[in-house]
């Protein structure tokens, strides 16, 4: 079924703010999947049709405790001669989400857009192992970085969390986010520390791409403060933006693929924020 | 070193209330170990010493990430033969915390503290695995259980922990709280529902008994609140509760043992609290 970071995070972020794709797909790759994204404003100009090509495809299973995915299959497909072609409008782009790849096409995808007033990037355990100086140059270049909270103390060879994030900051970013699935995130700044729940769901259904439309609520909402004119870097605004991923990472999980998050409403993500800080207040 | 669930809960309790702890230990318990408990207050006439015993020994070792702990030697010593005699003031114990033991010595404990107005339970994989029936007799005896996630999980055998919390609140106990480690906890009551982090610490030594240290910051809170005038039934309480036993788990893991917790002094307690909700606010 349709899925993929691209697809998660920009669907999430399109409730808040014009969210625009720049990638590869296959033949296989329809209309119905163009009319997902289309169906939420989200800009597909730049989606790039390989012709004869199969679009990425990843296939995995979760454990009883559904924190532990295992991947099963992955094909990188057009992914693996993927070249970024950038249109105008994506090189004017205000904030750049890099998604997890290769960390030299996020660098160079990056200088294209340097004109983005903040820009973060997503990575992996793979690109951590093998492209490590690739990855810290490309973080130096970033203003935030977004990851899963063991992916912080592998990059680091840090244990603890705290110190962990303040190494990563050391690297350039002046944000770090640390994703911890259902347990929530905790975000990191030079002068602050924050750290927020999961929303506590009965109907969990599939966890595949919360990270993503975390990322995807985070820096959506960013975007419409900034646009609004407040700084994405001010505290209480970082601090809302988390709870706005949390609110869409929640969402997501409670139907299999792009199911639940391509239909929901302003309404109910007003409703689930307010239910959420309910549910962490003290 | 000493340790133990009853000295760090005990010793958690004290700062919010008089606690008392029941249990036995062997010749190896001296003077400088009742020293520490008495330090903070702890009622210790019903510490029972078993002339030529040793004391329960537990050691054991973590991951690289802390949150994963390793059983290296376990000797029950003194408790393999464990018959609790309660003293008259044991007996009149308004609050009942019963710590981590076979669940027929809890239920045990339980009707000999009938006038306890709360009473509440830890348990282990070891119970559920081994004792269930038991177990689930001691539950339905209490008004709050205290267990890791992966537990409420394992007790119910459902991996959603919403659920699981639900299903464990239908064998009786109005309250159920579950414990996530570094990443703080959850808790559950027929009306509500509350997810807290845990405090984001740069100086973790040794996460070891930090769970006791949450449950005795949460019951002596609670216990102190209950003296007020309060029910400890309430949500506002309860929350309040849990976010005392976030603080004293945050202490207890700063260094090995008992070491933290015994020097702890309330404005260190206050202060951390605030800084606490300073940032968990959102």
């Amino acid at each position: 079924m349709l899925g993929g970071s691209a697809v998660h995070f920009s669907l999430a972020a399109s409730f808040f703010t014009e969210a625009r794709v720049v990638g590869p797909v296959g033949d296989d790759f329809g209309d119905d999947e163009l009319a997902v994204l289309e169906g939420r404003g989200v800009v597909t100009d730049d989606i790039e049709r390989i012709e004869g090509g199969r679009t990425f495809f990843w296939q995995g299973h979760y454990e009883y405790d559904m924190n532990v995915a295992h991947t099963d299959d992955t094909q990188l497909n057009v992914f693996a001669e993927f070249d970024p072609k950038l249109s105008q409008g994506a090189r004017e782009a205000e904030m750049l989400m890099l998604g997890n790849i290769q960390p030299d096409l996020q660098r160079r995808v990056r200088s294209e857009c340097a004109g983005a007033e903040f820009a973060a990037l997503d990575s992996m355990n793979l690109w951590i192992e093998n492209e490590r100086d690739s990855l810290v140059a490309a973080i130096a270049e970033t203003d935030c970085v977004l990851l899963n909270d063991a992916e912080v103390r592998m990059l680091t060879g840090e244990p603890n969390l705290a110190r962990a994030a303040r190494a990563l900051m050391a690297m350039g970013p002046k944000v770090v986010v640390a994703k911890r699935g259902e347990y929530g995130a905790a975000l990191f700044t030079e002068e602050d520390f924050f750290a927020i729940p999961g929303f506590l769901l009965e109907n969990v259904r599939d966890p595949t791409g919360a990270g993503d439309s975390f990322a995807g609520g985070f820096m959506g909402y960013l975007d419409s403060r900034r646009a609004a004119g407040d700084s994405p870097l001010g505290g209480e605004v970082l601090r809302q933006a988390m709870a706005h991923g949390t609110v869409l990472a929640s969402f997501n999980v409670e139907d299999f693929g792009t199911s639940r998050v391509s239909a929901l409403t302003m309404d109910e993500i007003e409703n689930r924020l307010a239910a959420f800080k309910q549910m962490a207040a003290f």
